[in-house]
């Protein structure tokens, strides 16, 4: 047995050695052990959760990959370790991890950390269930039905069916194969091949490349996922797309699938969906609307009409972990139709899915996902929508909003240290270049764009060794490298946004 | 404002207010309410652990579906609520829920709660991170990398490359895409409707269904995945592979992916992986090893010789999270060859997984997924592993392995009153009927079997609304239901076999 320095493990019995008795000998004379272990793991989560708050705290401190691991001990070794090291472990890797909840981390379209979602994301692993059969998830599954409901309700669905999946790709996958199966339905025995032409799918060239990759994975090959163009604004123009859709009718191809992206990852533009409603219906296609990132829209009266006409798509994919800022992972893929989940995925495994249960098993969900077993991502974000409730969620989008416009507006007053990407982004991204002292009286040409791509990554390389600020940059199509601010957390405060832009001045002027 | 009648509210502020200000205002006044809300739930966590370890209270409190509507309030309204009622809803979610970790719950492939890992999961969900990249998890990125490494390591393969995936199912999806990448890299970017034949995959009729659903999701079609009959152990007959291959070469397909299942669903049998790859090195077939379930008997030196050979595999799925004990969900897929998932899965999407970051990047791993975002199940699986150590695994499993057959000895003992399905399990499943008192002297022909399979369901419906034992049944092939009973969980002691064997018959006797 390794044996640990610390001090007071005088109180913890060593919980690995007791592998073949009970694993929770509450009840017994090391009852205090157990929960005293589990309390400090949960000490250490609430210190570290305290720390995300405070603004005058790092929101990490950097390490190279290297020198992380001589910092950290990953060994796993033949014999067992005490708690009190285990204790020590979670402290050492929450030391080293990036505050996601710190009110200057702007990285992620996830940012935050809402402490109801967290109190059920932490019941949920108490819980330790798989999401296939109300056999052993009652309450979950009964939950599962009611908010995907609520949320089909939102879309404009009244009747249809939905799922959680793990993440937008998967959620976006799951419509490429059933938009598949009503269109095609021999395809499911026959395969692609039996289909006497080769499927097209469209999205925009802004378009998360899920879509590319369910192309891949489907076996349609991503030459036959057609990008469409989007105008200056990243938003898809439908003239491009009907264009592109007739030649490929005009190659003898069938184009059978179109993604309408409601919020893009870069700019978080919203394609126009009527338009592309109207193209669909007129050249029989499916429209699936990928609103990972703009669904939480949906739930503001001043921000959904972004997504005006959604109910006229057959399938949608909304992630609660994004802009509604439930824990991770938590996406939805809701279909218009009921039925065809089940119809697409089902596989008859009546070993695993019996029939012939005691209770009423259409609640069973195990037959109709391509998961087989499926974690419980429900609970966190019923159990935080019924806290907010409604307009709890409202005021959480609309305050995300005004922040936002703050910043536009912060931007606007620090005049040119800042250039614009996207003059009036639709959705929370803003999308900019800072603008070091020595480039500010230079024309805004193809030159200081190339010099503003480059210096980019190292102002971001500063902001992680000081460990002050996290935003995102990334190149996009022919232009280079910019920063991509995101507000999802609705921790963010005006004197957030302030240290933002100043930190930012602060540390790459003399770029 | 909805108000809740409980008392005790007094110290907690009402959080759900509080959307446009910090959420963890710790540092303020409301400091107290933040923790002592997170506490309460911690606490009825606890309690339910309490519980799922105390032999005498329940496994569940069973309802139907339409009780259960009625019991629990699912709605979500317009207004807020308050955090007395959140924490009431919590553990009300907790009261109906059924307790897997109960030494009497017998009924899923994953039973048990091992505390280290929820520790780990706990620790998972503040850290509240995505997977993606080691910009924004680094501690996290390096173990993946690490145990993922040691897990090839085991399995006997020294190079590779390996990704954890959000189940068993999504993993065997992995090394169907990866398969056809290797053998047919055209058909990434053309589609199979380029390739000039029909693929063809093949698995055993006892195998997992994903197979069948990854044929149906990747466009082969189900009638292209063959089923391989079995002998009377639920193992694979590579005779009759052969056979199946040269069939469909015949026909002009081109069979390319053989699965080879190690511990299947219902019968725990190891198909016998050097004769399968022998027929895969003859006829250049991938060889994929289902291990999704048999996986952790790689960590006995007394288990392991079942997966004898599992080095001659392309690829391996190991899920963590069944006979490890790791919490839901941890699953892993492990392939021969590096680089392989990246070539299969890259879209190269450049606005998302800067190549030009300040660090290596090769340590991201964004762009060799499927699924974009994934949840980090890599902690918790660590952390326990490093509590155990190898040689605490190797007595994990051991111990589970003394328990069946402590079972089989026990239904042995009990003569005429059981009946089983298989002799002499390899794994941990042990499958059989319960035999009520009128059917234990008339002979075991089919009209018994038949009456068996029929007051099976019964028997299980008779333990549900008691609330003292689970235990899974399922028809296999042309058998009617019988149980098939699980020890995962390493709280199992002699005397809940002796109580799971005494209780089938005081619930069954007059069947």
């Amino acid at each position: 047995m390794q044996n640990c320095n610390n001090t007071n493990s005088a109180n913890l019995v060593d919980l690995s050695n007791i592998y073949y008795t009970d694993i929770f000998p509450i009840k017994e004379n090391s009852s205090l052990s157990t929960r005293e272990f589990l309390q400090r793991v949960i000490d250490i989560c609430l210190e570290f959760i305290d720390e995300s708050n405070d603004r005058s705290r790092p929101i990490l401190r950097y390490n190279d990959p290297d020198e992380m691991k001589t910092k950290f001990n990953f060994n796993i070794g033949k014999e067992p370790i005490n708690l009190e090291q285990i204790v020590h472990d979670c402290a050492q890797a929450l030391y080293y991890q990036v505050r996601t909840a710190h009110p200057h981390y702007f990285n992620q379209l996830s940012c935050g950390l809402d402490i109801v979602s967290l109190a059920g994301e932490w019941l949920t692993a108490a819980a330790n269930t798989n999401m296939f059969t109300y056999e052993i998830a009652p309450v979950f599954i009964l939950m599962e039905h009611e908010v995907l409901k609520k949320m089909r309700h939102i879309i404009g669905f009244y009747d249809g069916d939905s799922i959680l999946a793990p993440g937008g790709a998967i959620s976006n996958l799951y419509a490429v194969i059933a938009a598949r199966q009503k269109m095609f339905p021999e395809y499911k025995s026959k395969g692609l091949r039996a289909l006497p032409q080769q499927l097209v799918l469209f999205t925009s060239e802004h378009s998360h490349y899920s879509i590319k990759s369910a192309g891949a994975v489907c076996g349609f090959g991503t030459d036959n996922v057609i990008e469409v163009p989007c105008d200056e604004r990243g938003k898809m123009i439908p003239s491009e797309l009907e264009k592109l859709v007739k030649i490929q009718y005009e190659m003898g191809n069938r184009p059978y699938f179109v993604n309408c992206t409601c919020g893009t990852t870069v700019l978080g533009a919203f394609d126009p969906i009527n338009p592309i409603a109207d193209i669909c219906d007129k050249y029989n296609l499916w429209l699936h609307v990928d609103a990972a990132w703009g669904g939480g829209l949906l739930l503001s009266s001043k921000q959904r009409h972004k997504l005006d006409h959604i109910e006229r798509a057959q399938s949608v994919t909304w992630n609660p972990h994004k802009l509604m800022g439930t824990l991770l992972q938590c996406s939805t893929i809701h279909f218009k139709q009921d039925g065809l989940l089940l119809e697409t995925n089902e596989m008859c495994a009546d070993y695993l899915f019996q029939q012939d249960k005691h209770y009423d098993t259409s609640y069973d969900t195990g037959d109709k996902v391509i998961q087989c077993g499926r974690h419980n991502d429900i609970f966190k974000l019923w159990i935080m929508w019924r806290s907010k409730g409604d307009k709890g969620y409202e005021r959480h989008i609309d305050h995300l909003f005004e922040m936002r416009d703050y910043m536009l507006k912060g931007i606007k007053a620090r005049g040119d240290k800042f250039h614009m990407v996207l003059e009036n982004p639709e959705c929370v991204n803003v999308s900019f270049w800072y603008i070091p002292s020595r480039l500010r009286n230079v024309p805004h040409d193809d030159e200081r764009i190339k010099e503003l791509g480059r210096i980019t990554p190292i102002l971001k390389a500063r902001m992680m060794q000081k460990g002050t600020l996290m935003i995102s940059y990334q190149p996009l199509g022919d232009i280079p490298n910019f920063f991509r601010n995101i507000i999802s957390n609705s921790g963010v405060q005006k004197k957030d946004v302030d240290f933002l832009l100043d930190e930012l001045d602060r540390l790459g002027h003399d770029l």
